[in-house]
């Protein structure tokens, strides 16, 4: 993909040189798809391969949603047929793990729905500023039975501590931007008639700065806190796992039959799906 | 023990098969004496071995005390004679550091004082939820010329950083509901009236998710964050140490003139009274 | 140096033999100088030294400044001549770390300012409490060029997690006190009239307190949490290496023309300055 082009899930932006926008552009529900994976493998090697780019800001196009799970109605294995990144890891969790240790800032701006990968891509990126009224947080694997495999319980207790850590992907619900910045889960929580200028000003600025002062800093703060690599493939290893089961087979189904994957409730409020009727409805037909 | 049973010193309830409480109930200041210890023993290894059970909660039936500091006029020898447990550990941090590892979610619900090993297990749970209004936590065993044996200096760190850990410790203060939720000492800090609900909600909804799913998500949050084990045995040894040393000999002893271990101001404002003139009695009469 | 005497750029006073203030008193702006390091070490060997000391506070006498950034019109030589410390890392990274190490309780207390190695200090102090209003802590670097030396991309990320520090130092941008302590870089936030007797509570009441328990219960939490030396030099590698390329030396050019180093604008709100015409007119001469 020419880095400047834009692809049928994914548009690149290049408001200058040192400072690029990716914007998730796959409606109406942002899901994650292996297109989705190739489209965004492009761009972490665009941005890997520029020597001016400084900074690059991920946002969404999509009313409500900024960055959504993976699409269960896709064949699992096209995704897993992807070889293997630079770093050994699997595709998915490859692109993240690039990302975290790039030189170049990366920055969520996150309005509407980050469940799932959403949640994981902005634990990848630098920082992340969310709109306080629109921004949902949400790791609502365990909640059908799955593990999350971006990396959220290697990153996760690394930020803000083994105990909320364990709240967020446990308890599989909804967060909303003000518990997510008081968690520090996000950097800020901003109102939503702020955030974009915010954010905007943030990137402009640093993209102002050296490259290689940005790009040292950043590297040693990466000495102090990166989980290692082996923790990310554990993850990735157990989600491929936990998607086999029947237990998480039962769960998908009975989502799917209520709505998932459409717009409307069961993707608007997915943490009040996973802890009230449908569920239980699933789980007795299970028994 | 049948883990159905109750004990003299906790209580056991089983809401359902894959909800339990453990109520704290040594009357009238829950304080942890060598039989309490053998008492909750049995629990850890009852909720390891259950196939069932995936999330306890733990709270108090007495007035004011969540969990409290070691009985000091208990004999040392019937604590210490425990048989070190499966994980090498003596007895007491050896439950604390099983129920990090235990596939079971714990959840502290925190009402009245959390001093020494009350506020220690909650920073071995997995999760705490504390009353804004009743809450107390406090690593006091600074304040006494002790140094806290149950893992603080291990956990806190790593939960809310090594400045605000620091002050938690050194300064043997007491920190109410709404600060410790500032630190991130608890993950959050709620309205009495409200907490008894929030935590059943929260406890029925995991209890509600797949057994499979959730052990595996701790186990892999576990791998990022828990302390290793030899942090727990430094401290615990230091502990036994220190109580031995002629200054907290001393210390414990002018609490005892001014009435500790009974109820009344001392227990209750442990903090104040640490910092304030029975203090300075003590280290006139040491001069 | 007569640890009860005062340097030329440092006053040290004790008011008791348990609990010592050192005072930065380097007027007009508390820059750092190569003689303020050596000041600075004769301080740091006699807290190690001294056997009665368990609390040093820190703070200011110089109204808008806690502690700057160093003084970049002293010869790079003098600070870079002075021997390596005991910790083996050269002379200025060496005295935070060993403050961190110190049996001695450490305390900032900051009003005005802390721009650079103000910010550094208090992240290798053991605690810190700010003026809610006239407190601004300024990881500056990155806005210049340049890579902080004294250790904040090692203690950042441990203290507040990942994403907030890097947005700390690659920002570059001036944090009050309010932000400072929601994002947990400072234990807490005061309201300025209340911060020196808070201060003087806490550290008087730790100075009460048992030196052997309060040495080992610090020991233990740094054996949770302090980064292991290698970073820190890395740290101080970096800048050495960055101070010496065009790209800072140009940026340094165009602060003095504006008034970097004299009382003003520039160094009062340097956050802003960073980020604004001054830097464009730098850019635009260096294209």
């Amino acid at each position: 993909m020419d880095p400047t082009a834009n692809g049928a899930h994914i548009r690149l932006s290049r408001p200058s040189p040192s400072y690029w926008r990716v914007t998730f552009d796959h409606p109406p529900l942002n899901l994650v798809d292996p297109a989705f994976v190739l489209e965004f493998r492009e761009i972490v090697t665009a941005l890997e391969a520029d020597e001016q780019v400084k900074v690059v800001v991920f946002d969404s196009a999509v009313d409500g949603f900024f960055l959504n799970h993976s699409d269960f109605l896709a064949k699992l294995e096209d995704l897993t047929s992807i070889p293997q990144g630079p770093t050994g890891l699997e595709a998915w969790p490859d692109l993240f793990v690039r990302l975290t240790r790039a030189s170049v800032v990366s920055i969520a701006l996150i309005r509407g729905r980050a469940t799932g990968n959403g949640s994981e891509l902005a634990l990848a990126c630098d920082m992340s500023f969310v709109s306080r009224e629109k921004a949902v947080l949400s790791q609502w694997e365990v909640g059908a039975g799955l593990v999350a495999g971006g990396g959220p319980m290697a990153r996760l207790p690394r930020l803000i501590g083994r105990a909320r850590a364990l709240e967020v992907v446990l308890a599989s619900d909804d967060f909303g931007g003000d518990l997510a910045a008081a968690y520090g889960y996000v950097n800020r929580a901003l109102p939503d008639a702020e955030l974009d200028g915010f954010v905007d000003a943030l990137a402009t600025r640093i993209a102002s700065f050296d490259k290689w002062a940005i790009a040292n800093t950043k590297r040693l703060v990466n000495a102090a806190c990166l989980p290692p690599d082996v923790e990310i493939a554990a993850g990735w290893a157990t989600f491929i796992a936990s998607i086999k089961r029947p237990a998480a087979q039962r769960n998908l189904e009975t989502l799917f039959e209520d709505g998932f994957q459409k717009p409307g409730d069961v993707e608007d409020r997915l943490g009040a799906y996973l802890g009230g009727s449908a569920r239980e409805r699933s789980q007795s037909r299970a028994a």
